[in-house]
């Protein structure tokens, strides 16, 4: 029997949510973050293979990383719909948001994410230094690559209801956590109609609310800022 | 025809060494960095999806994102081995270090090359502030996570000669990029042989030598104190 080992405002919860989505019948452990450092505790940091979340286990196997669990777990479903086939229509489409949610559009939100964790903690002053560097930062980089990323979310979303295309897919779960993120800081209201559609589509997914409901959590993610 | 469109000193050298493995027929574009900023030329940013190397064109399909397009192109040659099947011996091996190398590995180093860069640019005054925050980040965060990840790949191939098992796989060309960005700046001389094995088995590959000599450049990686 399968283990979801998921930490509490992380990125685990996407394979809660694919758990849920799959109907698929799995042990659940639930552990929280060190109520003064927000860390992972010790006996996850040392079982998970990198220390991160998430993780499952699996008999032997121990295995991390969102994408590798989410393919795991699709092999062992090969009837769900979720990952389309080489040659589906929505193969490529696929592909790309599966392999740019923990990539492209991670790298940046966890950049932007430290910086603000270090203008916080910085002392008094050296926060206005801070925060003209990385105000520089955000403007150069972050700020235009994730417009970049959301730009085509918003086209994309315009020509399908999913990421997967016309199904819910595997690059939604996988988007799920970067997006809920962006959402807590306010990236689409107003401005982006496709993907606030998005989210309610998610929304009214009856996996989605049974994940949400074992994770009791009143947010998903995890916020730097705390 | 696909056309991979290969940025100098960038992440698009996975494809090429990829497409040299397989034998597969192409077009090689290559673009040359800005001389003074750096970046992708601006017919590079403006056609590539999310503006980042590499992307591919196939017919109508324009696609970025390295590990999309190494599913994309793998999916064109049912019959390599680079990418092992469900339910092979050597599958979540594959998974996990395929998925590892753009998401935990390169996230890590990515911050670790804006932060060196930043520390760069930095008027002169505000370099030891600099140097003491990003310190503290590199000692908390970025040092340790590369560390468990490279103890990890030294157990691995201790195991078996290649990320993806008993043969190269898509894992290795995945993780190409970062290992050599990570050995460019001494992260395993003396300390990991199994890392500096493989290093030797990617050399004397034909296809990688093949892909090195239409690179043409004296390194593969982009070095961000520059």
């Amino acid at each position: 029997m399968l283990t979801l080992h998921h930490l509490e405002y992380s990125q685990s919860f996407r394979i809660l949510w694919l758990l849920e989505e799959l109907g698929a019948k799995y042990d659940l452990k639930v552990y929280e973050r060190d109520p003064k450092t927000r860390l992972a505790p010790a006996d996850y940091k040392a079982t998970s293979p990198l220390g991160t979340a998430p993780f499952i286990s699996d008999g032997d196997l121990v295995l991390a990383e969102s994408n590798a669990i989410i393919d795991y777990v699709l092999d062992g479903h090969p009837d769900s719909t979720l990952r389309p086939k080489p040659g589906a229509a929505d193969r490529a489409r696929h592909l790309f948001w599966f392999h740019a949610a923990p990539a492209s559009l991670m790298t940046i939100q966890f950049m932007d994410g430290i910086m603000t964790m270090l203008q916080t903690r910085a002392p008094f002053f050296a926060r206005p230094l801070f925060r003209a560097a990385f105000s520089q930062v955000r403007k150069a980089l972050i700020e235009p690559r994730l417009k970049r990323i959301f730009d085509k979310a918003e086209d994309d979303l315009g020509e399908a209801p999913w990421f997967g295309g016309q199904e819910l897919g595997a690059s939604d779960i996988a988007l799920v956590y970067s997006l809920y993120a962006a959402r807590d800081r306010d990236a689409f209201k107003g401005r982006y109609p496709n993907i606030e559609g998005w989210f309610d589509r998610v929304e009214q997914r009856e996996a989605f609310r049974r994940a949400r409901e074992k994770d009791g959590r009143e947010s998903i993610t995890f916020s730097f800022g705390r």
